[in-house]
């Protein structure tokens, strides 16, 4: 469901066509004030308030014990990826359907896959019982983020369309989403950056197809590796993924597929990286792993971590060499 | 399911998937030898063979008690818009599961659209009882088909595409498949011309994304200009929709919309219009609707019926005095 200011409306529709009454809400401190209005004419069976990147094992035991305990019929997450992470652990075990109320880029809301981080492991799946049955997408809601956040998640949203050409189940149909994604998000970022109206609606449907296109095509090495680094490292999600991207890029457009040619139309430039490059410029994308609490010394548990974790057909041959590289270029 | 020369392991692991064992066998003198191999591991509960354009009335009301009669579970229809035209008026009273075997690029197997000619008029509605359960699709099948109809069909598919962005539910979503089913299609439509290999497979996945952009955004006026031509005045329905395509295109070009902008990049040339110009002339594309079996007689009747039941929304106005010089240039 798609409106701006229907955010409240939306929800409270989407919970009826579930036959829903008793919802737990799970926000952040950040969306508590948002998440309340949006839920005001609903009757809560329980309330978490700290979801927390990368859904923690013991964030996912609590939240399921109080799912059970409340009777809760259903789960509504007004958040980012985090939020919707933790939503989506407690689906996972008890069935319970989601309604999501995005509030950043990240997609996950659009997405069968799940993750929890165990002692420094991000463990992934898929299953569709965690996909949300009701997406509540309000452009006003998205508005309220710093621009410095916007622009990472953004980013992070366009990794979704450019790791999936080269990822494990490319085809057409993920194509024609990757493509039409990155060019939403592409307009969209600039928008953003000049201040202009219709920024969060081009970038909340870009983000959409680009979950579409990473759900169906699956984890490209750009997913692998970002991974990692938050997993094992606990760097910051989206900007971990806006820093490592134009590095990504650079290394399977050396491999010359005509898949990644089609990335440089969507930028009309040359090259897709020489277009990613410009936009980078434009819009002050962040630059540095070593801004996010990255550091020189974690570069060889980090490669050993990627090339075990890395799909077997990446455009580029992956190396202990050419991961170092790369991630050093990073920092 | 996709693969060349997989139609009978496919259309066997399909049936077997919806747990059905007697499908009844729905095809045309035409297809019916592909469609004995293909179905040579099944059971039939029943075959109809004569399966024609546009759904007439009492075909489809003797089908309906063939499949009852018989005790049908499951409906496999190898052929073309007609041919999965006839099973779904079958499944929109039976529930019957379809599985559909493409032999053309009408789509109509990737949509939950029905149509049935009673005393020529064409009646069509929605309903997801007729969408098939699973799409058998084999480039080797399509690959028979002599290549004047291989033309008319696959730009009937490109008809899908070109009239979305102005159909009355376009979106960012169904834009990126009418987008990436265009660029398919043109592509396609050039390999085949040049008797390359892989026609066939670009072609399909251009018609299938052309088909779900067309059931999502719904029927612009290029449709409802087909559907009344053919239903009212018989005309073939691939070769009508090819001839109608560039007349109507050119009008709402004249309207300017950025949606019709983006029609013009596929292309790669100044206009959408200039674009398909020059793909009509590369594969000789069917240019007269007096070679189709219409005549100026006929053009006040069509424009009636084609004003009442034209989209509300179409970016060019519509008046019976464009609408007939439409018809005549397409004449």
């Amino acid at each position: 469901m798609f409106g701006a200011g229907q955010a409240r409306a939306h929800t409270t529709a989407a919970l009826a066509d579930l036959s829903a009454r008793c919802p737990l809400l799970i926000t952040t401190q950040r969306g508590l004030a948002a998440a309340r209005t949006i839920t005001q004419d609903l009757a809560l069976a329980a309330l978490i308030d700290d979801a927390v990147m990368h859904v923690p094992r013991d964030h996912a035991d609590k939240a399921r014990s109080l799912a059970a305990e409340s009777n809760a019929d259903s789960i509504i997450s007004v958040g980012g990826g985090s939020t919707v992470g933790l939503a989506k652990t407690v689906a996972l075990t008890t069935g319970l359907p989601i309604v999501a109320v995005p509030t950043t880029y990240a997609g996950s809301e659009a997405t069968a896959v799940w993750g929890i981080t165990d002692k420094r492991t991000k463990n992934t799946g898929t299953d569709l019982r965690v996909l949300p049955k009701a997406v509540v997408y309000d452009p006003e809601l998205v508005a309220t983020l710093p621009r410095e956040l916007a622009t990472a998640s953004a980013l992070n949203a366009l990794a979704h369309c450019i790791d999936s050409p080269w990822a494990p189940r490319a085809d057409p149909i993920n194509r024609a989403h990757a493509l039409e994604g990155a060019r939403l998000l592409r307009d969209g970022l600039d928008l953003l950056h000049d201040n202009e109206t219709h920024a969060e609606e081009q970038l909340l449907a870009g983000c959409y197809l680009a979950a579409l296109s990473f759900s169906s095509a699956g984890s490209g090495i750009h997913h692998k590796i970002c991974h990692v680094l938050g997993g094992t490292f606990s760097l910051p999600h989206a900007q971990t993924h806006a820093v490592v991207l134009p590095h990504v890029l650079a290394l399977n457009e050396s491999a010359g597929a005509p898949a990644v040619a089609r990335l440089a139309e969507v930028f009309q430039t040359d090259t897709a990286s020489a277009g990613l490059a410009d936009l980078y410029s434009r819009i002050e994308a962040p630059r540095h792993l070593s801004d996010l609490g990255f550091s020189h010394n974690d570069i060889p548990e980090a490669c050993q971590r990627i090339l075990s974790a890395a799909p077997p057909n990446n455009l580029a041959e992956l190396t202990e060499d050419n991961l170092a590289e790369l991630l050093h270029n990073a920092l």
